[in-house]
């Protein structure tokens, strides 16, 4: 079959590699129907993450089961699957708890396991991992766009509203307007929250934010957004969604989260040393979040979708087919891309 | 009167200053019958904090009211009262949600303001801050010394454990054996905590937190701590509190704490550049806490006392008078004592 492998800074290929097939009972082989590249693919891509050349990309997949192992109880031949970014058991203490990303034996798609930028895969601790689509929506192409968020950006971006505590009658900072910072104001809004300001500075990104439910968008980050937040708060916000993860984004949060408030982190924190400490002990600020279990949020979030009160869809702004995987990390590294789909 | 003034590094004074006199009608003047040297007083003393020459010192303190403010409702001449480490007025947002510390008008006892270290005291803000001894206690000599570390060190302790969701059932680190950490242990004991290890390497301190409920002392730090720690609880402990506020503790307490715990933060973080974000963002570590609300909990925590179910006294192991101020200074930086008690 054709995989996505990493060779180097800026350099990702398509290359053919040997079928995957099961080796534990607990496997199953999926053929993938959809794919994404995701902005924290960037990280290797960009040779800021210490990647090896070889390994496979791609932990955002949904797709149809081929062979199932001898010991997997609840999925079959046929059906139609969402996957999260991590595989765990469901059965050790951290899944037990719903932190899905902590399994005992999990482990994320890509790097040596098989990954989602391919024709197939093999899927350990299936039974844990995977969500099957209900057969009636299974072949409805506008349906599974709208799922195929779910397996990363979506459940994300609801991980950063729930640690921070998004409530009615809570004010709501977006930091970052990527396709997690856009699934974080989604998410806001689903919790209830009247006011939801996005901080991004893309007007075509912002303008998704817009219609997902920001009520304010502020063009501006860092020291002039924090200033901005703080003045239109008077004190700042509640709940800060913190969806970038580098050191300014940190900081800015730690500057506008308002006395006993709360950032729910999960920009992927890479070379950030920190935030600011002394404000948040002074002012009591909580911070909450990290990896999303996103596997703890399918089974409601899919409910959301089937019922028509979610679509995150807008957010996957460029369909390629494999071959176009390497264009497409191209365009999502020089922004003109927000999302890539990836039909194989 | 008399006051304990700063002069610099090691040096504190106690000087003839003007008798205070109520300014605001909010006021009331209180003759100090009891206060303390604080850990964190170790600061300025050191010369790591910034602080000006001729600035007050001591922010815990009791004491027996003098004079009363005309817009002074809850408090009368003569009335016993413990005062928090910083006061407040009792209705802004902030000591609304029991953030007495981010009071929109209030502010901390010295600099600036009359500290505690000293004859009599002008307190601002009476009725927000103050809380009265029931008459029958007012004279108790033991009982004022078991009531002394509400006005901090008992009340900054239980907010580490609160902030940390300690609870029945969870497992509970406390990391420093100072007044703090060893109040922290008995708050953890006090919310029902079966497993508590205290993380220190002075034997006369960590035998009194086995005093409060530490089940196991952990005679190490840093790395070596967190080794043990982890091969304690294979894996790491549900709730950590980080009672130090260097930075070599606040690593360790990323690197100690369960995936999906939290760290219960309430030491004063000087010079610390920052957590171990990075497991924290991997294994879903709360960060929560920060400067104590003691007001907030003052009522419940003398209620405690009043019953016999509480007595955080043994952390007050030295005693001076006002004179004996600078000794007791040096006595806590040379850590011969743990915590001075001033009998003005």
């Amino acid at each position: 079959m054709r995989a996505t492998v990493f060779h180097g800074k800026g350099d990702v290929r398509v290359e053919t590699v040997p079928d995957p097939v099961i080796k534990e009972p607990t496997d199953v082989v999926a053929r993938i129907t959809h794919a994404c590249i995701c902005g924290s693919d960037l990280w290797f891509y960009r040779g800021e993450a210490k990647w090896e050349p070889g390994w496979r990309t791609g932990h955002e997949w949904m797709g149809v089961i081929e062979e199932v192992g001898s010991a997997v109880t609840t999925l079959k031949k046929g059906d139609r699957v969402i996957a999260p970014f991590a595989f765990s058991d469901g059965t050790c203490e951290f899944c037990m708890k719903n932190l899905q990303t902590s399994c005992a034996t999990g482990d994320f798609w890509g790097q040596a396991n098989d990954g989602g930028q391919a024709e197939a895969v093999r899927a350990p601790l299936a039974d844990g991992s995977l969500v099957k689509v209900p057969d009636e929506v299974a072949n409805d192409e506008a349906m599974l766009k709208k799922l195929l968020p779910l397996t990363d950006v979506m459940g994300t971006g609801y991980h950063a509203a729930l640690s921070a505590g998004v409530a009615a009658g809570k004010t709501v900072a977006v930091i970052g307007d990527g396709a997690v910072g856009l699934c974080a104001v989604l998410s806001a809004k689903k919790l209830g929250a009247e006011r939801i300001a996005l901080f991004g500075k893309n007007p075509k990104r912002t303008a998704i934010g817009r219609g997902f439910g920001a009520t304010e968008v502020v063009e501006a980050r860092g020291k002039d957004g924090a200033k901005a937040a703080m003045e239109m708060t008077h004190g700042g916000f509640d709940c800060v969604l913190e969806c970038v993860g580098n050191e300014e984004s940190l900081k800015m949060a730690s500057k506008i989260a308002r006395p006993g408030g709360t950032i729910g982190f999960v920009g992927v924190p890479y070379g950030a040393a920190g935030l600011g400490l002394s404000r948040m002990f002074s002012d009591n600020i909580s911070l909450r979040g990290g990896v999303a279990p996103v596997r703890a949020y399918i089974p409601e979030l899919l409910a959301d979708v089937l019922a028509g009160r979610l679509d995150p869809s807008p957010v996957l702004d460029l369909e390629v087919d494999l071959g176009g995987v390497p264009s497409g990390y191209a365009a999502m590294d020089d922004r003109s891309a927000l999302k890539v789909m990836v039909r194989p």
